[in-house]
């Protein structure tokens, strides 16, 4: 019978840079979580493979304890610099990527960006998200679907863009309250419908530590312009997206990556009709977009499958414990 | 001729966990600096694999956001918790071996960790650097010499160490200054000495994030008693190190990897003619350490050995300039 007894702390003395990384490893072994435990293995070996490979100067260390300092000490209620840095170093796209894979027909995924936030109010179709004068007018007319084409009602749908001068709310000093923001419910036939403007190109924050390490690095901060929607619903898999003005300057070179072909959009002129039906002026441009969700099941699927393909095309022996890959020790 | 205008920026679309890597490469490959553009190429490189590797979900992510933003804001003008977060990393004892290689017969370095200020006293021959009531009187006789015995004088050494609770001057709310801190020379002999206190094993802080994940890992935060010293005078390899009391319970699994076989020292009893000598009390222990310098020409040396010797068993083809490596193109 295997003795209960936890084992002893691994000793660790005489650490030299051949052998720190396998007894770091050794002893965050100790962790009882399986999933933390292989998260900080392959944390440990590339942080210390990056140091190793690069042989990391003191002073460049340092740079990095304080950009890293600095970046959360840029954060605040209304500003999450550690997510822009995730955008803009490409780990946001491919999160995402990994864990809302597209079954085909639905509609691709993009960045969250760092500005949503949880106090948009809960409107009823047909409302105004933006009071910006300086705004172009623009109608937005949506509908959900599954991918068979049928219509989904009740999806929560978040939507948030900036003001016409690029800026969102929680950028300007003194926000007293949302604004360009909304969250609506789509109805029976799967549509929802509002005011909005028409979107701008806008540069990423630039006065913070991610700002000036794109500018180091010989980056423009700029996003084409486009329009944020999360859509959720129990039981569909939650979709964060955005839709991107066609013809935009910055269209194929986004600071955040988030451009997908698929999720380029044509505004139109309005016709007389549309413009009695909704109520709006003439001049409104309009927006039309279908979001086509997939199941939370075959996301699931999909995603699980990807996993095994992937990890075994890297030649790690893994098994999935509630859908996320640990070492398969057996 | 080769045109010297600049490539215009990479187009980016239809990103996917495939392509993202390359493509964010290649936009920071608009970086005019070569050793930037190689850091920045690695840590893309192993941060993309890591999320690869991990399926890093969309909830360990945002878990990953926020303890960020929590060691950032944790950090203050006497509290680095980045430092720490390296130093239980592993990632401090790597950074400080691929940066200060010791010639043969060196004193070795250990982990600067997060608790050194700028503000120490600079103090004479035989001050006292803590007058902690509870404190086990020491008298400490130390000397620095080059690898052949030639004594070094002039030589610039900080030393700091915790009150006998375990703590750090910073650490108590209301520090209204620096104690257990000093900056001495040493003489024309290469000689200092100092009045301090008997080091005490300590808990790393445990209420921040760094000390949260300790015990999310099963690890204890205990580092084994002992004192810091940093030598440095123009010439000289700068040495940061610390010294360790014999026979801890925690000098086998000190939490920060900083302990070494050679830095292990014991503490002996006074006899007469030295607390006459140097008016201390007969129940003051001594604390005698010889630090031996490498010259900063050697120890440069051996550096750029080490780099190209791991660079090549690497595979990489690398060159170093300014004794940093960067991909050699030619």
């Amino acid at each position: 019978m295997a003795s209960t007894a936890p084992p002893p702390t691994p000793e660790l003395l005489d650490l030299t840079m051949d052998n720190i990384t396998p007894n770091t490893i050794r002893i965050n072994a100790q962790c009882p979580d399986a999933r933390l435990r292989y998260l900080m293995e392959r944390l440990v070996t590339h942080l210390h493979d990056l140091a190793r490979e690069t042989r990391l100067s003191t002073a460049e260390w340092t740079a990095a304890i304080q950009f890293l300092t600095r970046t959360g000490q840029t954060c605040s209620a209304v500003r999450q610099e550690f997510i822009l840095l995730s955008d803009v170093l490409g780990l946001s796209l491919l999160v995402d990527a990994v864990n809302h894979p597209k079954p085909a027909s639905c509609t691709e995924g993009s960045v969250l960006g760092p500005f949503h936030t949880h106090d948009a109010p809960v409107v009823a179709a047909g409302a105004r998200l933006s009071a910006d004068p300086a705004g172009e007018p623009l109608l937005v007319l949506c509908a959900v679907r599954d991918r068979a084409g049928r219509p989904i009602a009740d999806v929560k749908v978040d939507i948030w863009e900036t003001d016409a001068s690029g800026h969102y709310d929680v950028q300007h000093e003194g926000r007293d309250g949302p604004s360009e923001r909304g969250v609506m419910r789509s109805g029976e036939d799967g549509g929802f419908w509002f005011r909005a403007i028409v979107p701008v190109s806008y540069p990423i924050p630039t006065d913070g530590p991610v700002g000036q390490l794109l500018q180091m690095l010989g980056r423009h901060p700029w996003r084409p312009a486009h329009m944020h929607f999360m859509l959720e619903k129990p039981g569909w898999d939650h979709l964060v997206t955005a839709v991107y003005v066609r013809g935009d300057p910055y269209e194929k070179t986004d600071a955040v990556f988030g451009v997908k072909q698929s999720l380029i959009v044509d505004l139109e002129p309005i016709d007389d009709a549309t413009a009695a039906q909704y109520g709006v002026s003439l001049d409104t441009k309009v927006l039309r977009q279908e979001f086509v969700l997939a199941s939370e099941k075959e996301t699931a699927e999909l995603r699980d499958k990807n996993a095994v393909e992937a990890l075994k095309s890297l030649g790690l022996n893994m098994k999935l414990v509630d859908h996320l890959p640990v070492p398969d020790l057996d």
